[in-house]
């Protein structure tokens, strides 16, 4: 049960921004840019971190959403995006994604955690500035949302089946105001 | 020396936010709504919520830039801000404020730690679901930017007399774009 009542019955995320809009405002804004913007990482790319950080989080309803968002983006490849949960280093994957990937996964202990060499790997294999930079951003901001979910007890549907439903909407249309819309199917 | 070329010499986030204004935007929307807010929680209680999470993060650029801000709303009692820094549990502060900061302690380490009796304590001392809310996404939020700031190797001023100096712009004008311009004094 929720640890306060949200005054709806939305999943996840979604309930904590029905019930605060002032807030899931900026936070839609974010997660549009950092996980929607092609400048750089692909969209593939940003929901595998966003999925690898979350389910280091032991999150369940934010692994398991973005994790289905990235495997409509791998055109169904379900298995490409357990790989990245369970191993990235050993996943098939280019060498750049798994640079970013470790990088990703120092973020999500401490930022301190990253050092030189770990960015110098990434800038070997083509990284960019800005690549480097999205990467930070996207593991730091699930270390946010992973909290938000479960900080406040939110629920999390274990039937399997509605996470590829809501995935399919999000993949089409982005992350916005709709989010949190209680007019939305769950 | 910052991981990336951020192509300017800003002091902290405010680098990583010039080189990327189009995640700046949202983050400093977000900051002004969960720090400047008036509904429930006061400007102190969540500068302090701010500086705690950051203190436990171990990020020196945060916890100070905080510390100081709350500093000015609690009309310069440092020493009260180092309380809480210390041991909130001991601080001169309300019980409410103490079960607020035991809830964003809990959400430093992972939003799971945050139990049904923790929440229970809060409320016996009057908070409300919203203070409960914005006490775990400030929280989160500072799990996010405390790893945004180390995790680029942002450069963190040691001279100590330059955050009261930012902390008075930001109290008087809030969080908005002219946060991460380059016009600004440093």
């Amino acid at each position: 049960m929720p640890h306060i009542d949200f005054k709806n019955d939305l999943p996840g995320i979604r309930s904590a921004m029905a019930f605060r809009p002032e807030t899931a405002g900026p936070l839609n804004q974010l997660a549009q840019i950092l996980l929607r913007d092609e400048n750089g990482l692909s969209r593939a790319d940003r929901e595998l971190i966003a999925t690898l950080v979350s389910y280091r989080n032991d999150c369940f309803y934010c692994h398991n959403s973005h994790g289905e968002i990235a495997c409509i983006y791998l055109d169904g490849d379900r298995n490409l995006v357990n790989q990245v949960r369970q191993n990235f280093e050993t996943a098939e994957i280019s060498e750049k994604l798994k640079a970013l990937l470790n990088i990703a996964a120092k973020v999500q202990n401490s930022g301190k955690d990253v050092n030189e060499a770990d960015i110098e790997r990434a800038k070997k294999h083509g990284a960019s500035d800005v690549e480097i930079h999205d990467t930070v951003l996207i593991a730091a901001a699930f270390c946010m949302f992973n909290r938000y979910v479960d900080g406040l007890a939110t629920y999390a549907p274990t039937e399997m089946d509605s996470y590829p439903v809501r995935a399919k909407q999000i993949a089409e249309n982005g992350y916005g105001t709709h989010v949190y819309s209680q007019n939305q199917p769950k």
